[in-house]
């Protein structure tokens, strides 16, 4: 198994996916935002103010997920079909999950957009709660399943 | 203390920054791609393929920088004035640190910019590499250090 | 009828088009920016300079077109195939009426495209002639007709 | 008074603010969607759905007014320091007014920033909607006040 | 022949390409960039700075070559299969070659992106050793080969 | 006299200009795009197309201008005040010629800006006659003045 992104001098590529099939993709990925528990339940204590953050995040990770071949230099650009990202808040850990799950009917997976969605949608959170913690800490993206092309079905086996 | 990113109603709107003073600003933040050790060496044991990894990661991560406010709708456009990311590969915990220290001359902060350098590099890193390895997880990306503004200067006591 | 753009929760989302087949499609829209007779004789009175406000509109409108889905939040990026813009003065309205016809063979319908691409093109109208006239207004931006997808062939029945 | 988006040959030009004073500059910009009784009706009588339509609409507008250089072709780019957008259901004339203000310290006034961050918004609006109504409108874009720069405060005298 | 580009009044539009087969499609463009031999002897005579000049030329290519349908107003946006960018540098001429090859299968050719991602390589090479030589030169950049779509197999027949 | 766009290790970097005086800068350069003697004719014995050929080209490039630091990776974002771009053509040559001229006043020389404009200018020109020429070759890209900055003022010497 070789870093096809890279020919055989170590020269950087994107990497040709021309004759590739165009057959249905889908991947997710997740991700988590970690706070304090006073910043959390600033954030889950006011009914708007809690709907207007997470909309703006998802805004945010959705505009994000179409730009990420504009942002990972080797990225093919891709029509993607379909984008949801959603939020969970965790009382217990204080933090907030993410989930992105983006689809295409193309030439190759979508696993780069789902993780960018999961990625701006998380740096947006904390640049909206920056005022009120510095500390916030952005977790675990990682992609958590994969559907559609040669590689076939993923599914993470553990989430560490 | 309030989220300054929003109205009294809980509306969205870019935080006015008009009145403040032009000052020295700096941000430094850090975040980490854990991977297989396998994957890890693959990386770090040929010369130029390293060379390369990290040059095209620092290249999308300095560029990353410079999208921060196309990406994060509440930041403000900067014309940011020095980026530099670096990397630091770690054999016993197989994963790699990034580090991005972004410098302004302007009215507001830059650490949303140092965040997004390191995770746009991050998530090219996992790009370059996800042929070889889909178990790759983008961990503890935060703000390390940050200097000047009204809020002073910020050093992180404890690393999460 | 339902909005299609949020979920049953009122989230916001991408709509799913993954599954919906790839068909011709094309949408016209128009819009009018108004101004003083002045400021429109003054275009129209020099055949040169007449010629390059509408050839510089044309040209930002037609590269707007092709940023719709970076602008607007859930549109799908779309390799639109064919942009006309066109421009017809009203001497007697104080007028400046704008057409944009998109096409696309593809899975979604290009009626944002026409509409930013109508939009676009009267705002620089606008910006290259505010130095004489700030009172210009740009109204009535709407579709007139629509063609290919599964809701069929639409004509505007009427002008508002 | 000239056209000074243009030389003496009638060739388009970025106008050379160079050695303007930096000062502040606000603009305000309002435009309206008008939409069927029925259309304005299902985004007003959910609390949660209208809180969400009003709040993606604002988000594109903000992000599209820091898209206003990269949009139309001579406009300066700008480090805009604040914006506020807002909207204002009628339901006597089913319309949803659109008012945005954008803040500036700097060579060049700010109202085609308003008037692209009311048009996006409007656009965004429209998207959100189209598939319950074809028939929406956007009407009245227009400058409503500017103040700073050498030509003085603005106030618009009457509203169309 | 005829100037695709513009209507039959001299009004440019963007070629309407709705009708034609998806093909497969390649183009090879090269261009120089000219330096002293100082300057060219800093490049290549130490090893990580020469990788490092060409890596950051090449993402920057490969990335250009993404954007070419924002930057060039008449070319359809494209979802490129295949880049590959390389540098050969000639220690008699005192310059680097720049080969640029990009792949579609697609409705268009893919000439204007591999000759935007030879003059963003080339642009960016200018950039990193303008400290050290002004007078830098990019010379030459053409269309050399180009396959696929109704007109066929295009060879240069000579080089000037 | 060193290569500023890498750090002692090689590492790519973006130049720390945080602590620069703010100046008038000002920088010229040209370019020339070669054509068959017979597409010359075409673009210029009709004024209607000629005067369009070269306002599609001009607004290209002075749009182009402004997305020199989404370009070139180590380009500082600038807020430039004033973009010109001309073209002269030559029935000897048989050759356009083009030149931009771009002014800030700021931190860091805008040569990059001004050398990129005329690329993209002779991209957007190559790419509305390709239909009737394919053998057309951009050349001689290059500085040809540069004010402003600690540097001073250069002025070529000789044009290759």
């Amino acid at each position: 198994m070789e870093f096809t992104h890279f020919d055989e001098h170590g020269k950087s590529k994107m990497v040709d996916v021309t004759e590739k099939e165009i057959t249905f993709r889908e991947a997710t990925a997740t991700g988590y935002i970690y706070m304090s528990k006073d910043t959390l339940d600033k954030i889950l204590d006011n009914k708007i103010f809690k709907g207007n953050v997470f909309e703006v995040a998802r805004v945010a990770g959705i505009m994000g997920v179409k730009q990420t071949s504009s942002l990972i230099p080797m990225c093919h650009p891709l029509n993607i079909t379909s984008v949801n990202i959603d939020f969970e808040p965790d009382r217990v850990k204080n933090c907030i999950k993410i989930t992105a799950t983006v689809k295409l009917s193309g030439k190759t997976g979508v696993e780069m957009e789902a993780l960018t969605g999961v990625s701006v949608a998380a740096l947006t959170i904390y640049d909206m709660c920056k005022a009120v913690d510095k500390y916030m800490i952005i977790k675990d993206i990682m992609l958590v399943e994969k559907k559609g092309g040669k590689s076939g079905h993923f599914i993470r086996s553990e989430n560490d």
